[in-house]
């Protein structure tokens, strides 16, 4: 794909914008359904489309397919052609290990770059969940403006509706801020990992706290400068890639993404900018962390039993049940999560999906052969 | 199969023993293994084996494959053959319908009468699950030489482990009774089917009732006497099959077959004679009635979850869990029956198993493919 110059339209600049989609995660919070060789981003948990594919299929007609990226290792690859077909064989790109998001966010942020140093890029988990597409790609639009036209890293942060303890708080200030259209961009204040309860209390309280997306824009010649500026390790590591880039000296390339520490581009950098800005997402965002998360997307029966599968209850309430193609007979029994991966099943009080974590530990010892 | 005379050893008439396992059962209890295709007696769900290969191989030695007999509709003989080769192929009887066990044991008796008057017939169901077999085949005996030297009809009764109310109960009189070696066997005094919970206890505590177990033993000839005596209709059948089974006239067999009411031998016969024997049966048995009595045959864990396959308990307690060949893994679940089935999955509260009947009920509407 050849370098395109941003063109002007009705006299406003067209903004260059180049997706990429950080599809190299693994986990096994959705176990017996995730597997090592089958992480979440390709589960099909919420319709018959693979997580994946609904992140891509989110970004129809507001991103061409030829500016549409994933990366991922290259065992990956061949699935994400899979899933993807409408991406060029280029955009799928290749981090040399897995190594969280911060090597993979400098590689692909150098490689636009290349491509022009203007252009803004969206880094977008793979496996999270939006109900409101519309919302969604509305508030994208105008937060790809924000970090063209403010020359700032931009971040969603989700309005809490929960005083949950695991995930990363975004502190922003109130008064100081930035408008497009209306729409309001905070700047951000700071950051905050799982805070315990009494505090998750306040911050919902405050209005000041949002919940961390993993959502993130920035002009590729910002963060460059974001790097020179809060990470300079990291921007010695953007100096050399640049050439061997250029040069696509793969061997060079390896070599200098080994040297970028193996942390995500939230604590590697973010985190350490002032400045930044941060949009509130309110567009129904789920980062579908566990099992329990499904009971909000998944079709509900009268006694609140959710499903996509035929499921036949007798006086059961308030079951979630994942058993693709089988029917699941419930018989007095609430709050239960039920999985069927076939040679797995996994039977968990919906309290305690957490576990399954835990379970996953187990496992590595009295059954690797399931994980 | 010709005629074998009794003959004497030792001075004591030999007994010609006839075992007939009562093959044709249908039953849904345990579903979703149990199907209209595959009843109880054909699952495996103790051991390897299926429950009438456990019922057949506990009489080995005590009855030569010769004398024993199955008796059930012509589409299952294929499936009995396979399980017990070792049976000659005449001791496949065929039912020309299913009709409960009345016409069933009025069939085979008299087909064992024309070959012995004096052989003693014993009818046992085709999935119980009994734990002593060596104590069972000790009082079986004893139960046969009380049946022959008595010429009564006699049953096993189960001493109540609680006051189920399920049952039907036996009524003894512990004064009036036979012995042989030291071996009681008690008159019956009445019958009485499903007492309230208030009777159950008063039996239990009485010691003069005893469950129901429908293993029964008799003479040909006295059962002949008895049909005479207590069912004159029943008897008038008798008279017509003897001639009919000598000609091997199919039609005439089939025609008499249908003439006899479609009822259990217990209701037809057995609770309307006065002066029958029963012998109490110590020997951990079980009728294997639902899924929860499993709980006492299958190995446990520490934590009482009982299982033959692989379960991986996480603060999991007294689950039961059927998944052959397949991991189980159990969160912060307790008390709960988990079935699969491969096509269907039951997860049902273990205080209600009972309602697995009202769900093949449902099922009838919802899901008539997976019965």
């Amino acid at each position: 794909m050849g370098v395109r110059k941003s063109t002007r339209k009705n006299g406003r600049k067209k903004l260059d914008l180049r997706v990429v989609i950080l599809a190299g995660g693994s986990g096994t919070r959705f176990w017996p359904l995730s597997r090592q060789q089958n992480p979440k981003q390709y589960l099909k948990i919420i319709s018959d489309k693979s997580l994946i594919e609904e992140t891509a299929n989110r970004l129809k007609g507001l991103v061409p397919p030829s500016r549409l990226y994933t990366i991922a290792v290259a065992e990956q690859t061949r699935m994400l052609k899979r899933l993807l077909p409408r991406l060029p064989g280029n955009n799928f790109l290749v981090e040399p290990e897995a190594r969280n998001t911060a090597p993979s966010l400098v590689l692909t942020t150098a490689s636009i770059y290349l491509k022009n140093p203007e252009a803004v890029v969206i880094a977008l988990p793979a496996d999270h969940f939006i109900k409101d597409i519309d919302e969604f790609r509305r508030k994208l639009m105008l937060a790809a403006e924000a970090a063209y036209r403010f020359k700032k890293i931009v971040m969603f942060g989700i309005p809490p509706v929960s005083p949950a303890t695991g995930y990363g708080y975004i502190h922003v200030s109130r008064s100081q801020r930035q408008e497009i259209n209306g729409e309001k961009f905070y700047q951000v204040r700071g950051f905050r990992e799982k805070p315990d309860l009494p505090t998750a209390l306040e911050f919902m309280q405050s209005g000041e706290y949002y919940w961390n997306s993993g959502i993130f824009l920035w002009r590729a010649d910002t963060f460059a400068e974001s790097l020179r500026d809060y990470a300079p390790e990291m921007f010695s590591a953007w100096i050399k890639l640049l050439p061997a880039l250029r040069k696509n000296d793969r061997q060079e390339i390896r070599r200098v993404f080994l040297e970028i520490p193996a942390l995500s581009i939230d604590y590697a950098l973010i985190e350490k900018i002032y400045g930044s800005l941060m949009s509130p997402g309110d567009f129904g965002w789920s980062d579908l962390g566990s099992w329990s998360t499904l009971y909000d997307y998944l079709p509900e029966d009268e006694d609140c039993n959710v499903s996509r599968d035929r499921v036949v209850p007798l006086e059961a309430r308030n079951c979630l049940v994942f058993n693709p193609g089988k029917l699941t007979a419930l018989i007095g029994v609430e709050n239960l999560i039920v999985v069927n991966a076939g040679d797995a099943l996994l039977i968990c009080r919906k309290d305690q999906d957490q576990k399954v974590r835990e379970l996953v530990e187990k496992l590595k010892k009295e059954g690797p052969e399931y994980l």
